[in-house]
């Protein structure tokens, strides 16, 4: 493959970049997801969305089901989690493995584990894609899948 | 957030960068993908696999299940595709979305439709992670759901 002088450029200083702070940007986008999971846990699904980019473009892709948008996300979740006879869990995220893919772009591989009140413990694998917006690391898309 | 001036720096010339070439690159990709397309369809997993990255860092999130490796990807595949009583099928990759995360990395997004020759559709939806290596784009992370 060719290497366009500009692409070199980029990845010259994108080099530099990631061997001088990786560390500080994965450890931003722990505290997005950590912050996720104490939203979830005291109740507050619109704490919990904060970690997602609030935009009709945001991805689902949950088993073989697709679906779009911020909002729409945030109106499933409250009815599949606190609707009638519904709970929550306690959930607690497991193997995170955060990789950056350029200075404002990252993707995590984990696990996520619920325990509900009647001794169930769905739990499942997930694939996040984070991009860096002016305020800050932001879900782009997610796919989720859980047994 | 904080803006890091070299960050500041990075983020500009990949602006540039983004506006100048992105066509280019997830061409590139599409024809990576498009060619495990055309090897499935001919009964070649090995060139198949040839779109992953041949590490044992490669991971694949198959439902809820985590597994790991090309070799190992590749084992299973011919195992669960042209073991005795298997059969590959037609595949087809649809609704393909190749979006760019800096110059040497992006995300799919896509359906795969299989036609069996028992009239069987399964079909499903994944997430792939592609990085630019000096032998062009792999993917390094497959996360694949069906029904």
């Amino acid at each position: 493959m060719m290497i366009r002088p500009r692409g070199l450029v980029v990845m010259m200083l994108w080099s530099v970049i990631a061997w001088g702070s990786p560390a500080a940007l994965t450890e931003e986008i722990r505290q997005v997801i950590m912050k996720q999971q104490d939203a979830w846990n005291r109740g507050d699904l619109e704490a919990f969305m904060a970690g997602y980019w609030n935009s009709p473009e945001l991805t689902f892709f949950s088993g073989a089901r697709e679906s779009k948008g911020w909002q729409a996300a945030l109106d499933r979740y409250k009815k599949s989690y606190q609707g009638a006879g519904q709970q929550m869990g306690k959930l607690e995220f497991a193997n995170l493995r955060i990789k950056m893919l350029g200075p404002e772009a990252a993707f995590v591989r984990g696990e996520f584990h619920l325990t509900m009140s009647d001794g169930k413990t769905p739990h499942g694998l997930f694939t996040l894609i984070f991009r860096r917006f002016p305020e800050g690391w932001r879900i782009v898309h997610d796919q989720s899948a859980g047994e």
